[in-house]
């Protein structure tokens, strides 16, 4: 199973691609997808549309995943980063594709097994449970973070459906 | 020239297509399109803009226009209204729209001539500015609001055009 990771933002959003194959979780591809600030909200939310709809035509995921994002402290940087947000899960519904939302909280434990940890450990985490050669930049780290949790919350789910099932 | 004018929200969505000819403004149609709040974020942004999307095949506007949202108080809202309208703007940029922007206290500005008009002073003078036989629902008057004040602005635009040449 192929999923797409995504960590929403208005000038930079990060993708993640990662396939499911029993318990192990392959690399497949991660980028950014980035926005001039000095063009018009509607065009910087098309030009986010455009590549998440690309990279869906490309790798062809079945399942996306997207963090419930921090709340920025001032109501206006939240409306804005909601635009870019529901652009990212527009993309994701109008390709068909289920979206499911996970809190930082719950990506945390996901990779690291502890909720607090800092941005260093999930991106020193994605790179080793993802054999990755380096470091991916930060918004794609996140992005592969994401797409991690989806996988370990829906094994956990399909764990419990098989046991239910005994 | 025909403008659609929306007033964005993740439960409603008001929208209103106005014809401009020459200094006269035409009702062509106003709704809204609303979405159940117990459904998932995205499939209620799928909602908005498959509503939208048809809005747009059926009247073929030539232009959107749209409201700077009243920021709400707490992020958290922000965060949510910015998702529907962000995915009210992409509907608009998707079918090649060009979308304005305008405050409250322009629309207000615009419609009443008083940028602290209230909600019902609006709604009148959007039902006596197009002739309505009766008041229009709240968030699809709004929407008409925008819309008849993207047709001043741009008026206005051409009238300065139009002078300067001279």
């Amino acid at each position: 199973m192929r999923i797409l990771g995504i960590d929403p933002g208005t000038r930079i959003t990060g993708y993640g691609v990662i396939d499911v194959e029993g318990n192990r979780l392959l690399h497949v591809d991660n980028g950014i997808v980035s926005t001039r600030s000095s063009d018009p909200l509607a065009n910087r939310l098309k030009t986010i549309y455009d590549g998440l709809q690309q990279v869906i035509e490309t790798y062809q995921p079945v399942e996306m995943s997207i963090e419930q994002v921090f709340l920025a402290k001032n109501p206006r940087s939240a409306l804005t980063l909601g635009h870019a947000r529901g652009t990212a899960m527009l993309a994701g519904v109008n390709a068909e594709l289920p979206v499911s939302e996970y809190s930082a909280l719950q990506v945390k434990s996901a990779v690291v097994g502890y909720g607090h940890a800092g941005k260093h450990q999930v991106q020193q985490m994605v790179k080793a449970l993802l054999n990755l050669p380096e470091i991916a930049q930060e918004d794609a780290a996140d992005a592969l973070a994401v797409a991690i949790c989806h996988a370990n919350s829906r094994t956990l789910n399909q764990a419990i459906v098989q046991s239910g099932r005994r």
